[in-house]
């Protein structure tokens, strides 16, 4: 089955919140460029954005994926060269909504996440429908402890929080993004 | 809500297989304690095994999970230390299901993941209508490559492979847990 959706997933580094629910910048992690881009190449994800306004975490992320796009990784492993090739780098979301309304030639719907975000919500099913639709859908995530209220206030609408069975709510960002793509593109057929 | 269901978390580190579908053992991998410390408390998983013989190894787990559970990351992340009190290490799989047997006193019904596992398949809806009947049931995850051909064997069941929208199947373990507890264990009213 081939993709045609248009769907892009997006990582915030910055502004995000500290767990003291603090403004701050957050340090790119290896294993989120990894986990993030093999989920996205999976449901179909058409870029994978890295949000960060610092050069040296801009260039760490260049690092990282010509590493496995172009260098020895290449040669080693495809299927890595594969999925970080989902990878964009971007210095804030405000751009990232910009590039994807020239290439979509329509504003995209900007959808934010969060354990936290419990206003303005839009359900999965929803969702679901509008992409098939054909719609643009930006996913935005937020390291740390989540994404900033200016971010959460630029949004169209936020998923509702994953719900398990306890109270407890402190999923990694890499586990989001998987069962947020797996609600809303898996082929349960 | 409270969890009251009988579901365990295994991540195997041997036997599992490597990119020539060798059988290998692997190493321990930091962010696979945390991340699925952190999914199986939000589902309400009751154990989490990190299966390896290795003794090093296991001597690792213990420190990393000692650290954020007694140490000085308790004091700084209680949600951490709630998270890795999940874990339980044991040197191989056979003994993970005989202590399941002994503490719900009766064989759990032993179920293997993977992207290559297609026979013997037990669909989501049935696996969650066991698990709300109160069936014990242990969710086998392999590292690396994935699980090795005789744990396979050993299993009642596999759960069916987790597909996207493409025909790449490369999740990290951490994903494929993630949205496999999210399947079969999500709060979706």
């Amino acid at each position: 089955m081939q993709s045609n959706v248009q769907v892009e997933v997006v990582l915030v580094h910055a502004p995000v919140i500290n767990r003291n629910r603090e403004t701050i910048g957050s340090a790119v992690t290896n294993l989120d460029l990894h986990d993030i881009a093999r989920a996205g190449k999976t449901y179909g994800v058409n870029t994978y954005w890295v949000v960060t306004p610092y050069e040296e975490q801009q260039a760490l992320i260049h690092e990282i994926v010509n590493h496995w796009r172009d260098g020895y990784g290449a040669k080693a492993d495809t299927d890595r060269a594969q999925a970080l090739s989902l990878i964009e780098i971007s210095s804030d979301v405000e751009s990232v909504i910009e590039q994807a309304r020239k290439k979509y030639n329509r504003k995209p719907v900007v959808l934010v996440t969060g354990a936290s975000c419990t206003e303005n919500l839009l359900g999965y099913e929803e969702v679901q429908a509008q992409i098939e639709a054909g719609v643009p859908v930006l996913l935005l995530f937020g390291t740390a402890w989540g994404l900033a209220p200016e971010i959460i206030a630029m949004a169209d609408a936020s998923l509702p929080p994953i719900r398990g069975r306890t109270s407890f709510n402190h999923l990694s960002v890499r586990s989001a993004v998987s069962i947020i793509l797996d609600r809303l593109l898996a082929d349960k057929g």
